[in-house]
């Protein structure tokens, strides 16, 4: 096909993002963060205090997970990355529709299989699954989920409050979610969000999805800083290098900036509410005009897929 | 592949529904309808009268729309046909999250084409869209679409509240969706479901999606009644037969019971406010013990593909 009647060709998700925002009309009032942050926040104006919290996501089958991936484990994936995004947000997961494109040779143990990986993931976090769609795909499968949350006004963390001088801090370890596995069974952060969300000194919040190193960045846009990373102080899986740590994604641990001043009596608390995370410093947000660690970045879907294994 | 490895196969929709339900944990309290209405309905704890609708919907090229269909209004149906399903219960739809799994040839002249039709719609119905995502597929064109809607607990009306002696009624017409095109260009019900919501004796109402031979037999059953259907007093489109107006489907027009004793002042005052728009009785439901107008059945997805032109 020739590529000069297809208009320009976008380089990024950031440019298609920006596009596609031209293209719709301006939210409405309630809208407190539409596109950009891991999840849309809602002021329903009957509602003092109390948001809504809505995010969508979806799975591809070659891209997300390879053919061949156990069903339960790729119901398990589709249904706890929205809950990773609403961890990160200080909330709690309420209620989500499954869509599910599916192979038209699927008979009833593929979608037993597929369901009871999205149903322990339900239970597990008191989930409710109030609807969706199951078609058939003459494509790969292909899973969409959609969950609500709720926070309060107090507890909402967002990407954009980050100030120079804050620390920079993930929980768990870093790298290897693909040639470990852990891509298919990791654990959102949903009790340490929530703690997170009540605390104070914290300034931004987000998950890591694709990566310290897409991640990060977006992070420090939204809120106006430049960073500085330490490269000997990631907590890293056992084998992987930094530049695994920084690039391979799909972690799902929580990206926290908290101020000097709270850093001492947050770490502290933190130590004893979850002695079995780490909660680890890993560098500083700085003044917008200094110069920001060179990072490789991450996963971008519009750019490159991973190679799943 | 060998079926006997894969399970017992499923043979419907609904079959499929109960598979997935029985592997699911029970929807908490707040959960008024999940699956089996057009919408979800939620009663959020600390309000009161004032309900949450979820619904999700997803668009596959080659299955609801041909390949090289414009690419606006695969994005004028693709958020439409949720908010007929917010329209369906009386509601008023809010806020949309749109999940686009695109080819990689796409460049920005294709996904302008597509926002364009979903900022139209969004523009037309006061629709926010406060989310998404964009992938790459390696397979169609797939969009899957969730939005969230708001109605009164007065205003609400479920598939589920029919009762035998009620007439049936449809908004419009019927038949011929897709031969004429107007699967791509409908316009949802939305002022005339919202108006329906406020009046008194509408027992039960749902949009007719799948044609009136699917859709008719479901909200009979979900009300514990059967139905009779008067076969010349259809309100087909110009040069449908009785047949196409029953199995087309994508209609998308409005499917309601209402008390004898209301009809005569809902008439009159339908007349006066929507003297566009025909509400025409076609039926009547009876007890449960009666027989059904057997009519052959519309749209399955797991049962068939339409052949979409």
């Amino acid at each position: 096909m020739n590529k000069a009647k297809r208009g320009t060709s976008l380089k990024s998700e950031g440019e298609l993002l920006e596009l596609i925002g031209s293209l719709l009309p301006k939210p409405s009032e309630e809208v407190l963060t539409g596109i950009g942050d891991d999840c849309a926040v809602i002021r329903p104006s009957h509602q003092r205090g109390s948001l809504e919290l809505l995010k969508t996501d979806a799975l591809v089958e070659g891209v997300h997970f390879a053919k061949g991936t156990p069903l339960n484990k790729v119901g398990w994936k589709a249904l706890c990355r929205p809950i990773s995004d609403i961890a990160a947000m200080g909330g709690s997961p309420h209620h989500a529709l499954i869509t599910v494109a599916a192979p038209s040779d699927w008979g009833s143990a593929e979608w037993k299989a597929l369901y009871r990986g999205i149903g322990k993931v339900a239970q597990e976090f008191g989930v409710s699954v109030v609807g969706g769609e199951t078609v058939r795909s003459p494509g790969p499968l292909f899973l969409s989920v959609t969950l609500t949350g709720g926070v309060t006004k107090q507890n909402l963390k967002l990407r954009s409050g980050a100030r120079p001088g804050d620390l920079i801090c993930v929980t768990g370890k870093l790298g290897g979610s693909f040639k470990s596995g852990r891509h298919l069974n990791f654990q959102p952060r949903v009790a340490e969000g929530r703690w997170l969300g009540g605390e104070r000194g914290i300034t931004a919040m987000m998950d890591l999805s694709d990566g310290l190193g897409s991640d990060l960045p977006k992070l420090a846009t939204e809120s106006g800083c430049s960073f500085r990373v330490a490269a000997d102080g990631l907590p890293l899986h056992q084998g992987c290098t930094f530049h695994e740590g920084v690039t391979d994604g799909e972690d799902y641990e929580l990206l926290i900036t908290v101020t000097a001043k709270h850093w001492p009596s947050l770490q502290e608390r933190w130590n004893a509410a979850s002695p079995k995370v780490p909660l680890t410093p890993i560098g500083l947000m700085l003044a917008p005009k200094e110069h920001s660690t060179p990072l490789a970045s991450g996963y971008d879907h519009l750019a490159k897929k991973h190679t799943t294994s």
